[in-house]
């Protein structure tokens, strides 16, 4: 990102020095987020609020080797001061010192080399591989984050719906199937997403919420009036539903009658770098299945085209 | 109540006779509930969709004796199975057979006696004054059973909020003051209510949200359009809003950017048993102050006039 | 049981006949247990003490169908109120009233029909076979009593540990591997117990256990001097030991260096009925694998040598 | 201490250096803790397997004034790493890297300056008087750390029970009363603790613990065996005991009929960042009474020895 309400563009800049504290990694690669895609639409007053700065490298989802140790890792990318009520309670998502962070207002992942300055934010990958991992502290760990609050509510014979299969999903799909003993429906209008549902676990998949449904758990990871509505009918009396798409819908209805009766709602929540360290220990533990289209960094601009077109299955990495 | 769609009379009806099983009480008292004014607007078709049997007795707070032993006990009033997945893990306000209950649907305790069919439904009072214990059992236990539930966001520093003083309202403030470190904020446009606030311990009491406040939690009893959209943006990151009033309000906006970042929102949720157990705990303890307006029966219509009118600050009681 | 401090003897009662509220079922099978074993022990003074009454029915894991309708269902053998403070918050294993039960000082399975005056006792079977389903109310509840207790601490990348491979413990394993992402090791000194460990989903079988470990859960199934001592030093920092074991052991060390760091230590717990509902709802989904070796009521000397010799693999279970 | 194995001496230090990322505090007091008075009894061989550095400072209950800024602290003694898995879920008193801290291994706070190198160490005290402080952050954040633990278990009605009432006894009688509903009982032989406890806010204090008395919770911050054992008998079903008493005592009974049934036993546990904050929260919103007795540094000798003789009613601080 040159400059505020632009495209990124693909320039060449000086390999960083790392100053004391500070740890230099080698990216290996960086999954691509439809975040990204509309980091060029925020306005100079609205980023600059957030403590962005401008220019920065873009990429939030960077897994590498330590220079020096060769050590393979990834990457946080939030950012948070380590010392705050939120912090030392493992709520680091909540940091207030969290608005920007590696790849949104900071130099990101998708360059050869990236700075460190807080040792939190290294997470050992031991035998995974640096090509594949990013995914894992960003898609991965924020589907995580909303799957580990839920799974108080789910046992044996109840039910979890995921309503979209796409980047997040796909991984909230697996830790369900990891971590809980309910049945797991995905809801995806598009055929290839619920094949691949399909693959990596689900019990059900079908193109639209069943009407009659009631579940214990609805995760939406789309975010549309039309989500929301729907999935807010089909939670149960005490049930849970999680709101992770960021497409801006709205719930119409009265609220006293109209959400779950002694539920919970919730909404956007990141993630925290408990939820990574979990997330590579599932993956590390063959628990999940990482699934990652690769694509070389020249091909970065094919890779966004088809996020927005949503014709991905797996994650985009663009491995360097 | 005697016919669908039309207010409540005054009748005569025989004396109970209790079957096998069963307990007759004789009745104490009986508190006035805001519900009791709305039974009356009930269409028939959708009173008996949810079971409710017509004609019925009003009045869901009842308090007396023990026919035969004298015991004094309040009566829980909702319905619940006592074996389903829900009543077996103390969760028996989301029991599906709740909808109907003592007073609304069955005879309830705005009469001299009143039968008792589950023993469960049967709380000593000890050395409490049957009364004036009513309104513990459903002000008092709904209030509970939000403020149950924010409990482990609340610490000493901590913020918070409850929206309405009135009935359930001043059970929420004394409970918070009783079980929790944080500082209490009573929000009531009406000065004999904040008054009120003021006198059973919240640390401020103000007309209206101020503008800037972010609270650990908001415990909204009113339930507008209004008190909903203030009240969720007085919520801090992390924090909890939860609606207990039925006045059918709505949140206007888009949800991922509009409800608190990694908040939980609830709402209506009855009470459970354990609710009202541990309120006449609070109460035989000392820590809660169940101040109520006592009227004779042939003033109920004065009582109701004036809950109807929001002018009473503690519960009304219908003495018998 | 006949009398107190004799053994039990085979004898014909008479069919029970159902009083008002009470249901009969008919037995499918009753599972045998070890402290059927040590019921001829208990001297006259402490049975009575407990409220027991002499003569009983032995069988406290009892299947079969509700005479009638032919529902097939499991049966609850502990005793419970229903309306104190641990039954209303769904921890009816702690209520006072639980120390007589079915087969132990009340009439249990191992008869052809049984009384059941506590519809909460009725556990619906769907489609699992009442011949072998007995065990899962006490074996299996129980086991999963102490399993669902330790789940918070059981992560990917983590590590449980149960001492025992017997009836109980074989459960653990299987609750264990549906319900947590960690590795789960089985310490049993029979080889055919680790096989059968091995075949049910143990990641790791051994005869002791293994001297530099350091687990987040330790689950001890026998209870010895020597199992609880190796296991408490076999726990991590915040780390969890349940002892479900009754041989009696003790633990000789100092407790301020010798119990885990900020861990948890806890005993004897029994199950509630949620436990047996959780139970059976895993059962009927698939996720557990109940295997238990059938006997006919005339083998039942035989099927408790076996027991007393521990050498069955599976629960015995005595088919009517 | 200068040496291994020898009582400390008052020696003359240079002042420290703050070195990049460091801190330079200015100490305003430093509490005494009775396990000021074990360190000398540590062999070399033990000390340094802990990690610990001889010569090094005492005093690990350490406020004064930020040098330059002079913002009040009070400041964290154990030694934490910041980014394992204890210290990113908030559990960073079981961090592998605790085993040396400020005061025990590493330069304490009796002296006129202390080094601090992580930023986390740093706690704000507002209006509160340093000179008063520091007995918060180890004396107050232990008992908290293990009344937070129990609060669960305790709602109106219910009991805990404090055995010991001196220094961290006198901080969990105070955060008892202000979290939690429930009657407080101190157990103390010494009149003039019994006479502080109830000063303090005991609902009744006692010499020894009653015969009959079967409480939610017994935190026991003696640890003898007749505590021990005593307490242990003193735990209703369901129970918690907590012991933070370093006493060295032991249980003798067997476990499975010995200890609480359903219950949960705790031990040793530090505490963590998160409870030192929230004890100073409480002090600040004036829930707790920090009563110290001051000294001067040239009564620290006078201060050590009424500490070890048990007649200090609040914690003994040196003021500098």
């Amino acid at each position: 990102m040159t400059q505020w309400g632009t495209p990124p563009e693909t320039v060449t800049v000086p390999d960083p020095e790392p100053g004391p504290g500070e740890v230099l990694v080698r990216v290996a690669s960086c999954g691509l987020c439809r975040s990204d895609l509309t980091m060029r639409h925020i306005p100079a007053a609205a980023g600059e609020a957030l403590g962005w700065r401008m220019p920065f490298t873009l990429g939030h989802e960077t897994a590498g080797w330590i220079a020096g140790t060769g050590e393979p890792v990834a990457l946080v990318s939030p950012t948070s001061c380590g010392t705050c009520r939120y912090c030392l309670r493992g709520q680091d998502s909540g940091c207030p010192h969290g608005r920007a962070g590696r790849g949104y207002g900071r130099d990101g992942g998708l360059a050869e080399f990236v700075l460190v300055s807080d040792r939190r934010a290294l997470l050992p990958l031991g035998d995974l591989d640096p090509r594949h991992a990013g995914p894992l502290t960003d898609a991965g760990a924020t589907a995580h984050h909303a799957v580990r609050r839920v799974l108080p509510r789910l046992s044996a014979g109840g039910t979890a719906v995921v309503i979209g299969a796409g980047g997040l999903g796909a991984f909230a799909i697996q830790f369900l199937r990891a971590l809980a003993p309910a049945t797991v429906i995905a809801v995806d209008p598009l055929p290839a997403r619920r094949a691949h549902a399909d693959r990596i676990g689900a019990h059900q998949t079908v193109p639209e919420l069943p009407k009659r449904l009631r579940a214990d758990v609805v995760l939406d990871f789309v975010g549309t009036d039309q989500t929301i509505t729907a999935g807010i009918g089909a939670v149960r009396t005490g049930g849970a539903f999680g709101l992770i798409g960021s497409a801006g819908g709205r719930f119409g209805g009265p609220w006293f009658t109209g959400l779950p009766r002694d539920g919970e709602v919730f909404t956007f929540q990141g993630s925290s770098i408990a939820d990574a360290q979990d997330v590579i220990a599932l993956a590390r533990a063959g628990l999940i299945d990482n699934q990652v289209q690769e694509f070389a960094f020249g091909e970065i601009d094919r890779a966004y085209a088809e996020l927005a077109a949503g014709t991905l299955t797996g994650r985009a990495v663009i491995v360097l």
